[in-house]
């Protein structure tokens, strides 16, 4: 499962979190979820597809963080950068934890201090309702708020050694992509193509396949979030299948589109139309640019409408960050890593999406997926 | 993909969750993860591994439940059983939904009405936090409140339809562990054997392999929730494998033990003990019988410290509802479908973990999983 990243990676990412807190005048993170302890714990495991327990990491403004969590999970904390780790033995029915974090964030926050959890979007507080309200209570004279993007903000420019993560999951299910028309053929059943590509992708490297969603039909699909169905690829449709393959930790999220047999004259049409708009973004990316921009030099090519978004940002989620959308003006910095994901209309309820992932330099774009004006590959 | 279900068995649950809501005076339930999506709308997609949109389904206490959602997600929840479908083009910078939720729940839930979220246990609501904050603020004279552990309830109780796609998981998963002796061998690395078993899993039929953690280790291992490491499988290993495979929506979870060369006498007098602890658990699952009453039966076996569990519930989730553990006195019903997950310790830091998936009829228990009672199988 690779190698995570070693204590001074994880040392930088406190700092730079614990500056910004300083600068809003926060004293402390309270992080509770999946992505935020791979982040600021190099917590690594799929354990979290278990809702039981409740997992708690503290990072205040100043000093090292603290682990609040169960029993279970400190021999898999004790190998990352976070030393001190406090246990209960979860599930506890008289008090699972609460007691136990109260008490450490009473511990580390002044009286009168406030305590963040990451706010905004795509964010949530992995508590239950009544627990948060209970934990509020415990809290004596101190309040919890919104971070007000300050994680999100950190995560989206992501270090050398991430962009590097990145790159290697995409090579994954790149040579996945290669090898699908040599497994695959006319007749099999969606469901079991999108079986066998899992497959290929762990042969090639994948540490899991948490993401992948697809559709055929005759020159586009519906959409792009369905989950195979046992319909046989016929003749002259358009496959595409869409992944997210996991590689030490991080993600990739790309497309490649297969035509079933010879494509027509307006499939290839479209598809190289899409192509273009991949060029035109990433011509558009560049250090100060907005994403509205970049957004704009795709949808000129595609006559898109100003509500879908073209692409967004990724890591340790399949997406996260700053969306390629025409209200969306966030400005482009060194070290975020997108996706240019253009859409194109190509019948009644019908669309064709292509899919990369470009991490931004000081210097300029860079294709971490093997970007190619080819025809679409056929399966036979 | 499977089939999911028709649209009585969702009719079946709306009304089981309306009468339960009638009874504690709750006007509406409000659900916004994976797990309520699929359990009261059939909507099955992995595109939640994409943070960036926010998904709202309404059950009123009476009539018909609405589904308040991106625009991408129109054709595949227009496939389901829910067919009043409110859409907006997401991601919204101005409001990203929130305003046709609010006004969605006016017209629905009468001034004064209670909008339960669930809560307790293993819940949490997918919103940012200030995102909740304000939804209470457009919502009139209705307040939000807990549901008091009424969704979890009804998700503890099987269907007949329900167990058998849990029955089908598990026979994936138990397809894919007899072949893995074929597959691997002393040497390979960790990394490569726990990619090898996920392709087997979808060989055998599965969907998606979102959990596979394990270890190996002389006669035991430090923990279950690792991921795998390059290191090699040495001779005199025991290697454990614990997988929630998916098919059609619903998880198995169970784990086997492997002995890398002939076990020592010391390793199949602990895995025949786990194995005696199996059956005790397996004979103490009756309607009635309280979860601790299966725990006790179990831990006789192992001399099991109290603050462990021994076993939970599952079904679309991984691990969900009861736990068998000294403290939890939930009564068995028919219908619930549980693993027995026995642990010894074997030394130092060591434990060795046996798994199996039960479901509880009116008559009694029945393995879903293939038991045994038979040696650890080799790997040469």
């Amino acid at each position: 499962m690779g190698q995570g990243f070693d204590r001074a990676e994880h040392a930088a990412r406190w700092e730079r979190a614990q500056a910004a807190m300083q600068a809003r005048g926060l004293d402390a993170l309270l992080l509770t979820t999946e992505p935020e302890f791979r982040y600021f714990a190099g917590f690594h495991t799929r354990f979290w597809e278990s809702p039981t327990r409740p997992w708690y990491l503290i990072l205040p403004a100043e000093g090292a963080p603290v682990a609040v969590i169960p029993e279970i999970g400190a021999p898999l904390m004790a190998r990352g950068p976070v030393a001190d780790i406090r246990t209960w033995p979860a599930p506890d029915y008289e008090d699972d934890g609460l007691a136990l974090l109260a008490e450490t964030l009473r511990e580390r926050v002044p009286r009168g201090g406030r305590i963040a959890v990451p706010d905004g979007r795509e964010t949530h507080v992995r508590m239950p309702f009544s627990t948060l309200t209970d934990l509020r209570r415990r809290l004596g004279a101190r309040r919890i708020v919104g971070d007000g993007g300050l994680v999100a903000g950190l995560r989206a420019i992501k270090s050398a050694g991430e962009i590097e993560k990145i790159r290697a999951a995409c090579a994954v299910a790149a040579r996945a992509f290669d090898r699908l028309p040599e497994a695959v053929r006319i007749g099999d059943p969606l469901a079991t193509i999108f079986r066998r590509f899992q497959a290929l992708c762990l042969e090639e490297g994948a540490d899991f396949v948490p993401y992948l969603a697809g559709a055929a039909g005759p020159g586009g699909y519906a959409d792009v979030i369905s989950p195979a169905t046992e319909a046989p690829l016929a003749p002259g449709d358009v496959l595409m299948l869409d992944t997210g393959c996991l590689r030490d930790g991080y993600f990739c999220d790309f497309d490649r589109n297969f035509s079933a047999g010879p494509a027509s004259a307006a499939l290839a049409a479209a598809h190289a139309r899409l192509l273009d708009a991949t060029e035109a973004g990433f011509a558009a990316m560049r250090p100060g640019a907005r994403a509205c921009d970049v957004w704009q030099a795709m949808a000129r090519v595609l006559d898109a409408p100003r509500t879908g978004r073209l692409g967004h940002g990724l890591g340790l989620q399949l997406t996260e960050g700053l969306s390629l959308h025409a209200d969306d003006r966030t400005r482009l910095k060194p070290g975020m890593v997108l996706t240019l994901e253009p859409v194109l209309a190509t019948g009644a309820g019908r669309i064709l999406v292509h899919e990369e992932v470009v991490a931004l330099g000081a210097a300029g774009p860079e294709f971490l997926t093997p970007f190619r004006r080819a025809p679409l590959p056929v399966i036979g």
